[in-house]
């Protein structure tokens, strides 16, 4: 654990700020309370920050990625969504998810039989698990098979092996680049069984209109059906996010795999509601020449 | 117009930053391109920035109340809604509103025949007239009565004589706190005709869950029937933001009048949707001990 703070981490008046760096224009600051955790991985900075508003939070190269309050609206968004379509989700691929909070809502599926989770950052998952347990519930479900390997690299290799695959990235600079590249959705497409299907986030129907709308259209291009949905996550830039389906056979929920369920903010009716789009994502997806 | 700049705009290596200080814990910063208007009224500090991701914004006493990129997903929201549900919204009342947003929507339906906008502040109605065209509209329609006055003094004179009122405040603090008061949701009960309803913008489910939840008990102990909805303002703190409609006879909506119309959010669906609800908003609306 390093003594030295990191530049995006700064003191005020005796009190400690987290300022996210990541945009040139909005710049969001947090109220910190404690550093739980600050170290250098052999792919990034990581620290677990306990903030005031939000809890403990994953803070990855001065990024919020997730927290204590709000990371279980993305992480049952882009889990039970999927996972309502699928009939039988036997075997499950997860791409990224360090902070575990996606396994441990695709652990609370008893049809799911094995879940293989790629990560590429081993200290991001041993240090959620210890430090992050609201996120991560210190997850120990045995169905889950942890491999810390490069995600491009290992779907590269598979053919015709998952039911589901859900990529947790990161936002596409440093480690996650890689995951929103037209030749990454092509081995994902390879990697699921023919009736498999597949979610990954989609970064902000705001802010980042351009990889939005060419991951929609790179995963359109590929899959017999491509939806795109959006839920409220308080702590990323905008508060609107986005999450794109790509599926091979099935798209209609199965509602009674919802109900019942125990969760924070998904329910039958935000499953029903969140493929409905505003106006203005219509135009963006529809309009070629869209920026 | 000032040259002093106010405490809540800092300049940082020759960029100009306007910081919102509203929050204890979480602070939003938007780089600025240019002032193009600041001064004080009577009644709050008034500045129209162009900041680089937002656009033109109106700011009043340091936090941002509308921006020319998402004020319209708040103006659509606020009036589209009730005009959609009340089956001959003739004579309407805005509360507030003095960016003239709302009114500009409003005047959209022929079937209105006259609105009376009371605002507190004529400096922000001017201002917002002249450098906020993009929110405003320049708003010159004849059916528009502009009323400078108290709005909670407005109402109280009133009985039985609006189809809709809009209750367009900014946060309840300074000008806007009475205006979320029990008395005055009274005051809006008897200023409505005997089939009229209101709606009002409830703050955050995420960051003002007491004041969200107040407001929806005080307008459900008077109205016969109440409806929560929210919708994402990039703008608002955490996205989510709420809006609830307290009505004395109708609660079904027409989407015919929302087919067609020119709107860059809202669509049928996302009013459909809108009353769709996460998990957590339903616990902490029935919840009497929630916090």
């Amino acid at each position: 654990m390093e003594n030295k703070l990191p530049t995006y981490l700064t003191e005020r008046d005796g009190e400690l700020w987290l300022t996210e760096d990541e945009r040139e224009n909005l710049k969001i600051s947090y109220r910190i309370k404690n550093v739980i955790y600050s170290g250098q991985s052999k792919f990034q900075h990581i620290m677990i920050l306990d903030s005031y508003d939000f809890g403990r939070m994953l803070v990855l190269d001065g990024v919020v990625q997730t927290t204590s309050i709000d990371g279980h609206i993305y992480n049952e968004m882009i889990t039970h969504v999927p996972l309502s379509i699928h009939p039988n989700p036997e075997k499950i691929l997860i791409i990224g998810g360090g902070d575990c909070g996606v396994a441990k809502e695709v652990c609370k599926y008893d049809v799911v039989k094995h879940i293989d989770m790629v990560e590429i950052d081993d200290e991001v998952v041993r240090v959620c698990k210890q430090e992050l347990i609201d996120v991560s519930g210190n997850l120990s479900d045995p169905r889950v098979n942890f491999i810390f390997d490069d995600g491009v690299a290992f779907v590269k290799k598979l053919h015709s092996e998952y039911d589901v695959i859900i990529i947790d990235s990161s936002d596409p600079v440093g480690p996650a680049e890689a995951l929103f590249e037209k030749s990454f959705y092509e081995s994902l497409h390879k990697a699921l069984k023919e009736d498999g299907l597949m979610v990954c986030q989609s970064q902000s129907p705001i802010f980042h209109r351009d990889i939005m709308r060419t991951s929609y259209k790179r995963i359109q291009q590929l899959f017999s059906y491509v939806n795109l949905y959006t839920a409220v996550i308080p702590t990323y830039p905008g508060g609107l996010w986005s999450f794109t389906l790509g599926s091979k056979k099935y798209q209609e929920i199965d509602f009674r795999r919802i109900m019942g369920r125990e969760t924070k903010y998904i329910n039958v009716e935000m499953v029903q509601r969140c493929f409905s789009l505003p106006q203005f994502i219509y135009t963006l997806l529809s309009d070629e020449n869209a920026q």
